[in-house]
């Protein structure tokens, strides 16, 4: 396997996960258990298994998927073979896992449908990563991630060697279009968010025109917000927001559009496909 | 628009639901809420939005959408104008809402993060469930969705026309192929699970070959698993079956393959892309 | 102590009991703790304890009970001598726990609590049990369980040898007599819920005369739910159904009567007053 | 219906109960709903139900299980046609409750499982009290009770008429005999009891001999638990005990013994049996 | 009461305290209720009662006070009479409850130990902002807040005129002593700072020299935290910042200190006390 | 360091304290946790820290604090270096915790902030403890505790070697002059009280003048509590109560009055002030 130099990903603290992964074996378990392997598996059968990628792909959150079986039979021997931020083959062993064959089995697919979503995420990041780089450009995620997972999914994004948007509505101004209108415009918007809120605050503001990006660079705002332009409006917004403003552009990016976009010189693409609809990636349990 | 007749949904009760749009509301808001429309907009500024879609699709999950307005502001006065289960027209207004302009700008992520994920699924599997009801056949969905979610998901199945498998582990029993190694043979798993359940229990069970099927039938299983087969194999498996058990098809089964399978008679499609990587709906808030 | 053969009993993994031991502690220890223990007793005074049983029974719950020392004090002594499903002799030794004298009578009560009511439960499910094996019979559980412990008590009566029906509402179909008569006929019922529900759904049907028995049966149903008859009934509804439906009767059972009903040749007796009448078990704690 | 003058009960607040139910109905209600009631009964369809007692007893907990209904259908009307803490003759209704057909049949269960569990207590402590009282004699309750229902249970003993001993290990001090014997005698323990202790905290002590009730009294406890004496014995405490402490008999009282224990003079007894054996009282739901 | 002109508060919703009151009511009310006043007063006695201030302050909480009445008698009639962030006399009426007696005598404790807590944070913030807004500067709050009410007392910093610092170590990156010793010096520290974290957030620098200072602001870092620096080296290091970056003081900034280091003319004072050691407001319930 | 000979401290059971830990590194953590720490720290360095006191105190909490660090990273070797209830020196160091660098100062300022309050409950207990110890009257706190922290405060009273007065309003009974007056008189209020209330709960009366204890008096409550009143007629109070009733003071009472209250001769002197205004301790963490 083949690891990305550089990736510094953030701890994954099971404070964090590790409630979720119960809940999800709880969903899965329901009032009754795991009918099929109490009833078929005798009681002290001990099996080996292996988590397995089918499809090549960035790893992200295995250790998530791992809590699953020792949630369910602590004593299980555990071992991880890769780690999250590493790029893995078709067929690659992630982890094998020893211990009672009815515990693995009833633990595999909560496992799985956390190591499956988180992979596809950091997988579709480090692919539209790749498109933008040449371009000095950076992938960054939205606030458009599953109900209960945000912290999860944005963390995926950061091992597919993306970036983080706002986690929440609290880390930052971002001031959208409907803001604008609402307050009466631009101005009085900026200058109500720059007296109200504290030191540490950027302040971001999405604009849809250049007579709007002028505005707003004039009130000297942090990061401009580049929505749904053509590609020529776009390259003028960002010689003009040159050295006033950080530059991100938004509206239906995805890998068709991706490269042709990190092309105008923009420094941000904020994709929240990534998040919303990437597809699964297909991992496996097999028992040895 | 458009709804689809004879498609009769369960209750979605908010004591299912709310707890989910509750947690969801606090990972967004965070501890210091939404610094932009709190710094923005006037505290008592009234103002009135539509919940609209962009694209076509199937309705599912409005009311669980509609509560995390409700949830932040108890008077506003929210109007549903489409019903779960309806085929909606690109632009379709869903539903309108009036009350405090921050609380409304305040929730507008998290519904339209539920919406858009609900209706993705029930898009997807009406376009599947349209594809395969020619044949006589069925889409079931699988376990293979989002952690906590999965009650939220199963029930967006069933607005797409879709019908549910298990629900967990404690449903039913389906024995797959680590059971039946682990077990030591197909015969052994079967008969210690028709001893260990209840008498509301069916049994299913997967096989992957003519000759494991054969061995399934004679056991008098009531449903089975057809994994991965060709498309004549499938025919063959099928007519083995008829009047011994239910068949179902599964394996990698997506909207390129589903009609050509429907078409070896089998009676179900298992289908897990519906839950791990149907793409969201693109829904938006609009305000007037 | 003299098990009973046979008996395989599910796994009870602590992630579904540990949350009610912990919550029952705490409902125990309420904001000041024990008062006694930690006035009277020096802080690092360590005894030796035995869980006894008073009676004779059938053991269920031990780990539940012993869960509650643990989660008191981690570093206590825990050795079970004996395992669910074993019939004890009163007098019997259970368990041993060494530890902090304080902590292990603080955790006494909320430890017997669980040990005797899963304990009362299992032994009449034996003692019921006992009386319909002769005639080829089973005893099944219903839904009128504790709120909050039906997994629990579900499994204590696996415990005692006998069989669980449902475990909630989304297990299977069971039309009762409301159901019948608010719908309309027992025929629409039936043929409403064969339609509404999936593919591994099995469908029982209440009736309390031989000609709802005749319809049911024509219906092709998978289980009858003979209400309330009498004996002379019951013998008449058990030779109608013969090799078309299995039989399950139901209406007041008690040890009193599961003989007699178990003659008529039914194959099930529901029976409600195992778990909201069963007496508890009488277990203590003895400190050497 | 005739009431019992004179209890004044304390209020149940549904800050108390209400998260007890809606876990109760989320267990039965598990992932998937009510397939019976939403497969068989239109959606809109209004019922009229009524809750009904099959058996005479003592009324508790009503408001508990009418709040089942209340949560699955917020728009129900529900009219309660008794008071907990009343008589109530077999077939007597408590209760109507109007509203969607399937929300009445999906709250059911709940709201009977509650409400018989709590009526069985409150049923049996009457019975009990009444035998007592002739003589002054109170009953009291233990913390012998259901984990998790402890409130609920000591409220439906106030119902019965009868009282609460301590609802936890922190309301007041019981020294017993592994106290004694872990701390070296009666009156060690004793002393160190008085030190520590706050002065709003009385102190228990059980004896289980005249010599050791000598001791208890020479020390001026509160109160003296009388533990499995003979009646002879029983009454020589009384004796003793009479202007210095108040005496209270405990050890396997029951309905059989309670009377001629009262006779003793003895001012408490002290009944584990009312929590955790006492039966179920008979509840049902008649659909109009 | 005169209120303060301009303070423009952020909505303080249901959903992120009312889990906190219901929970502070349980603490109070315990398994079995107010003892007091359910024994001393009749059930259905009405009484009016009037929340208080026997200290002139500044008022901030009073809806998470109120709620606490609201959440035990749902019936009960509130009315504020002030708002939060005014100022209040000794002796005014701030709200009146009319409802049941018992039940608004069973809330008071909750509902004043949150008022009088956030009335004193905003109180202690209000006579410190008073302090320093001559000079210019402003009273920022820290995280050394109470365990579970950060939001809270944060919000209380607003209604005293106060400004809110992090809210959480999630917000933004602020480098301590610690961290540039381990990190093996200030300039590798900012740069790994700068290379790590999204574009919407800022980086602060606590320096404690002016050789420090000089550094950081060579690194060109948004704010400098002058920690515990003198009177006249705080005035040298406001003058080195001067247009380079927010300067910011801190160190055991009490109300005897906060008006000589604000005339240094440092922009933001922050201070510690406010959250961990400003005293209580008297506040009380009066009955009518 | 100099502990307190014959404090017997309750054990404080993790089971109690670590949701409120876990609570508050959530709540400090947020969704992308510590941003500084993670960018700035490189993942593997290992640090030790030392958690220091500034000023001298009582000390109280310290497995609470120790227990943040624990929580983030289990592998941490932690060494408590001093024990609750002990008298520690500006300066002392009180634990230390070898581990990774991240972590520790991730979860450094949770520790803090439950140390800190902790420690500053106990002392300032202590330093009135020890200015009423001479007179022989004791230190009681009240119900007038940080929400959701009772029982914490409770205990740092203890390690100050103050004592407890009632956990919550159903522990004991306190009629106080709302009750009084609603239901009619003190003696109604008490006969009221004696006989709802069971055998094990002491009944105390607040009374503000003479006349009113000695109508307490002649109903031989447990305890009198003397509110607001002049040293003059506090002592006559004493005078009258002697041999009657426990006397306890309240009203007001702080480290300028309560020596000259204690001399009074009155028992217990009840002090809200040591849980709603003590001021926190200086408490840190030092990086080796």
């Amino acid at each position: 396997m083949s690891g990305e130099p550089g990736i510094d990903l953030p701890p994954l603290y099971p404070l964090l996960y590790e409630p979720l992964v119960r809940r999800a074996l709880e969903e899965d378990l329901g009032r009754a258990g795991d009918l099929t392997s109490d009833a078929v598996l005798p009681p002290d059968l001990i099996a080996t298994a292996s988590v397995v990628v089918r499809a090549a792909g960035r790893l992200a959150g295995l250790q998530v998927a791992l809590c699953a079986f020792r949630l369910l039979d602590p004593s299980a021997e555990i071992e991880a073979l890769a780690a999250d931020g590493e790029d893995v083959e078709a067929g690659a062993v992630l982890a094998t896992v020893q211990g009672r064959a009815r515990t693995i089995l009833s633990a595999e697919r909560t496992a799985l449908n956390f190591l499956g979503r988180l992979c596809g995420i950091a997988t579709a990041t480090r692919d539209m990563a790749r498109l933008v780089e040449p371009h000095g450009a950076r992938i960054v995620c939205t606030r458009k991630t599953t109900p209960g997972l945000r912290a999860l999914e944005k963390y995926a994004v950061r091992c597919g060697g993306g970036h983080n948007h706002r986690f929440g509505l609290d880390d930052a101004v971002l001031i959208k279009d409907n803001h604008i209108s609402l307050a009466g415009g631009l101005k009085t918007a900026v200058e109500r968010a720059r007296r109200a809120v504290g030191h540490l605050v950027k302040i971001e503001v999405e604009v849809d025109s250049l007579d709007q990006l002028r505005e707003a660079l004039d009130l000297e705002v942090d990061v401009v917000l580049l929505d749904n332009m053509s590609l020529a409006t776009l390259r003028e917004a960002v010689a003009l927001a040159k050295g006033r403003a950080i530059t991100e552009a938004s509206g239906g990016i995805n890998p068709q559009t991706a490269a042709e976009i990190a092309a105008t010189g923009v420094a941000l693409l904020s994709v929240g496909w990534l998040t919303h609809s990437a597809p699964s990636l297909d991992v496996a349990l097999d028992v040895a």
